[in-house]
């Protein structure tokens, strides 16, 4: 996606910037189903033509907010262990889920994705590039001799994630630093012992 | 999935079990928002009074729809070893999750609890019902020395299942058997190195 990448400061960027604010308010003040590019545009304060042209669908537009959360992600850690490098991804994870807007935001896109195609590949592609970022953590650590060769990064850094979405959207626990040192931890041991050791 | 079957009981249970398929169908058919008392009432050959009598709202079907699936939720495994039972616990969840009219109404509530606080409490319960079912498994590894006193049983049952729905509703990856073994033996590497120890 190049729209809005022209200059960081010029009006595209601006235009980008409010559009992109005004969706995200939208989204976690009505879901997705109700998302309108007009009213966007209205408290964008950007005119409707320019939206539309711009973005051209709702689904769009959303996969455009995913692109530009994808680019704020914060840089991986790099710790000089596993364990401390899979908790500093854990407490990213629950930062992001318990910010109120964020965490609404994640949610709201999370169900628009269980219900358009569109909007599920954006949000793939947006925890493809979350792994892809911290997928060194992990290579690094089998390099540093803390886990098996043929370990699955994808799937170390995924057994980060499981346990905390898991709380978000099914068992609806608190999301807590003790439950985001748990995720690392257990992903760590499951990784150690071999349980995410690449098959085929 | 046995929603609908004939089961004993008179024309209450009849009645219920025609409403409760009924109410099934729609919200995979239309999802939650769309769902209407009045139209499950006439696709399930009922009365629309009876329905709103009996219910007299979607979530209160809804809720009543987990009630009934909670009961019917296969025993847990009686293997003999930990990672037996949470590899059949795995299989089940992958069953239920892969299974077509299953798992569109687990994708359908799951989407309906994030916007409907009595949907929530409902899929809540459900999950308590069916983690009470199989924590004894976890209890008995204890007891056989297999995994360390103190460990959290419903930690452990949730962590098997956390990867799975985190493919159905996140990450979008395949549900399949190798991906139920996965989440088995490191839910039970990750239980047996002291990651689900019960803190406080």
């Amino acid at each position: 996606m190049t729209v809005g990448t022209v200059r960081p400061g010029g009006r595209t960027a601006r235009v980008r910037a409010a559009v992109l604010q005004a969706a995200g308010d939208a989204l976690v003040e009505d879901g997705f189903d109700k998302l309108d590019l007009a009213e966007i545009a209205r408290r964008a304060g950007v005119g409707k033509t320019t939206v539309y042209r711009r973005w051209g669908t709702v689904a769009a537009l959303v996969a455009d907010m995913l692109d530009d959360m994808a680019d704020q992600s914060t840089p991986r850690a790099d710790t000089g262990s596993l364990i401390g490098d899979l908790r500093a991804n854990a407490h990213l994870v629950l930062r992001t889920l318990t910010d109120p807007r964020q965490g609404a935001l994640f949610r709201a896109i999370i169900v628009a994705a269980a219900c358009d195609a569109r909007t599920a590949t954006a949000l793939r592609t947006f925890y493809a590039v979350r792994i892809a970022e911290w997928a060194p953590c992990v290579e690094q650590a089998i390099s540093r001799g803390e886990l098996p060769a043929g370990t699955d990064a994808t799937e170390v850094i995924r057994a980060v994630s499981a346990p905390l979405y898991y709380r978000l959207m099914i068992s609806q626990e608190p999301l807590d630093p003790t439950a985001a040192d748990r995720a690392a931890e257990a992903a760590a041991a499951a990784a150690r012992a071999g349980a995410y050791a690449q098959t085929g």
